[in-house]
């Protein structure tokens, strides 16, 4: 079965360097005034004397700095650049340009403002203490590409330390997408994902937080994979992170690697950089899906894996069905910041999950299992779930 | 003689609370797209795949950032809240509605993006070793309102640690305007600065400074005065920076307090909190200058300082002759940017004072000595000298 039989093969967008290099002259942000400066009495109200007042009344009650400052609803990009997209630790300078992309993004598609900050530490103390320190600047922290396993020391000691939405999108954003992928995957095929034999490939960032969310959402059998091969009680070489995993996974004790996992499997999702060979998707049960996620070269060519199961992802945009964090994080923090929650919750993230397969609605099919990146319907759904969730769950104070 | 007496006494802007709470709801800034992100392709470009280029291309060649990432250009206004206006230490919360005015003068006088940060510790350093760390995201370091004599260390430090323009506005901002007011003085006196009996009053930020740029720029009899009276070499109650200016000022050995410093002066800079008599000022030399910049309440009203001296210059902008800092860092640091310069030298103040004099241009009056805070001309004025001065002196590598 085929994914793209019926239609044209979408072509690859084809970029030159020099369009590229052009489009990040002085950066892609920009700091602009909402108020006007262009009389004394502007200056007056904006500037001093009048400022003086506001300030006054915050240092007065400081919750009004909520009300009367930018910091409220301003999300900051956070990184210290040791896992930038498939590049590796090329340094907090390199990272700035997917950082400011993220800013941008969180601007077009939940109108939230946005800065990225990269620090020049890996140390996870240095940088759960620098946060600690700005934390009166900003209302809200996306952790960005920080290396695993330091990203979950990183995240946890963050949320507890400051009262505000904190997520490291690598790991949730990541698996808020592919749960909602995989929702939308079985709601075509009728199936459900509690009967499902899953295959997590990576168990980095994104794989362990897409399995959590797997699990969290009902999934019964996951099995997931390192480079070593299949994680289970068995092995000996661990970590604490992986150990857990090894604890809440792999229910049938299943050792190997790649192809004992993939034999019969119904789901693989390829969150590594790795490859999987066509024969051993060959051996995946009837009705297979495979999200083959790496980027920019997915696991296995789309085109060859619907040859032999029924629904294939990528991250790519020049195939159906892309699975793009884009499609979860500006949504996430709007909703979030919208009920004024103090922390992200797994239920907030199931409801975002939710709520991007509510946008696919109708069109539901194998080629659709969720919406376009570009689709603006997408965050105000996910905002609008997440705030409800999060005000249910009475995070808001 | 009176400034004012032939125009109409100008009118102090009336604000209502309502305008002013009004105008700083949600803040005074905001994050805004450089390029567009409305197609797949466009998202190619500034995001995922597109973005990974530039990135690898800055791991090659860090100095890349510069020209592809907005940071090179990009101030931070960093404030511990701890000397906010005339409101003193009312912390980081409460400064914001004052850090956000600063950058959005910025953008509006110098087209710089500027973002605050304000800091939840008063640690020198701390506040040193935050700055460090972030030192990748940004271009530049506008200090604000941290208290005396914490600021001197702490500027200096950060001066020392970071290779990029510092400065603490409340001292030098303050001190270039006042010189600059004061060489329009002088000049439309036909007189000298080396030639003037100059006091003084504060030996804070403010007037560390104006003491420090005046002595550049070739005064030869400045007293100062703290709260306790004339700074000399026989007070024993000195701490260190006070100590250093005792040694190079009051060269007649004066002591005691207002009385003393200002019988028969011929300039009185007053940046404290404090208030001066008519009668005192009444006693200084003939053609006497006086600028009281304590705001909102000036050392003595210009009306009643008029009666007895030449020139009078305050902070308010109801009154002619408005000394505001706004005239001096937006150029200041657009000028150290655009040199690409290192550090802002006292060459670069000093360029940056006869700069905004020159825009006065013909208009040079006793009523106008500077030139209007919200005169366009001013900024690129400054730029262009403090380019070229930090060019001439060689800090631009």
């Amino acid at each position: 079965m085929s994914i793209v039989s019926d239609a044209p093969t979408p072509r690859k967008v084809e970029l030159t360097d020099e369009e590229i290099f052009d489009a990040h002259i002085d950066g892609k942000l920009s700091v602009e005034l909402t108020s006007p400066l262009e009389s004394q009495r502007d200056l007056s109200i904006a500037y001093t004397p009048g400022v003086a007042q506001v300030s006054r009344a915050i240092a007065a009650d400081e919750t009004l700095a909520a009300r009367y400052t930018w910091t409220n609803r301003l999300v900051v990009v956070v990184s210290d650049g040791t896992a930038v997209l498939g590049l590796g630790d090329i340094g907090p300078r390199a990272s700035l340009p997917v950082m400011e992309g993220k800013s941008a993004l969180f601007k077009k598609f939940a109108g939230l403002n946005s800065i990225p900050l990269v620090l020049d530490t890996k140390d996870p103390d240095e940088i759960v203490e620098t946060l600690i320190r700005l934390r009166p600047s900003f209302g809200a922290v996306n952790l960005e590409d920080i290396s695993a396993p330091r990203c979950f020391e990183i995240e946890k000691r963050v949320i507890e330390a400051l009262d505000c939405p904190v997520m490291h999108d690598d790991q949730h954003g990541t698996a808020i997408v592919v749960l909602s992928a995989l929702m939308g995957a079985v709601k075509v095929q009728n199936r459900n994902i509690a009967d499902l034999r899953v295959v997590i490939s990576g168990a980095g960032a994104a794989g362990v937080a897409c399995t959590n969310m797997l699990l969290a959402a009902g999934a019964t059998d996951v099995v997931v994979l390192d480079s070593k091969g299949i994680v289970s009680r068995e092995r000996k070489d661990l970590g604490p992170i992986k150990a857990d995993l090894a604890e809440r996974t792999n229910p049938a004790g299943r050792h190997g690697g790649l192809i004992e996992a993939l034999a019969g499997a119904d789901v693989f999702v390829g969150v590594s950089a790795g490859t999987v060979p066509e024969e051993i998707v060959a051996t995946m049960a009837d009705d297979a899906i495979v999200f083959a996620l790496s980027n920019p070269d997915p696991e296995i060519h789309p085109e060859v894996a619907s040859k032999h199961v029924a629904i294939v992802a990528t991250g790519r945009s020049d195939f159906p069905n892309q699975i793009n964090n884009v499609l979860a994080f500006p949504g996430v923090f709007k909703g979030a910041l919208d009920a004024g929650a103090r922390r992200i919750t797994e239920g907030m993230k199931l409801a975002a999950a939710e709520a991007i397969l509510s946008v696919v609605g109708d069109e539901l099919a194998i080629d659709k299992i969720v919406p376009s990146p570009l689709d603006p319907r997408v965050a105000p759904a996910v905002a609008e779930a997440v705030a409800a969730a999060a005000r249910a769950e009475g995070v808001t104070e």
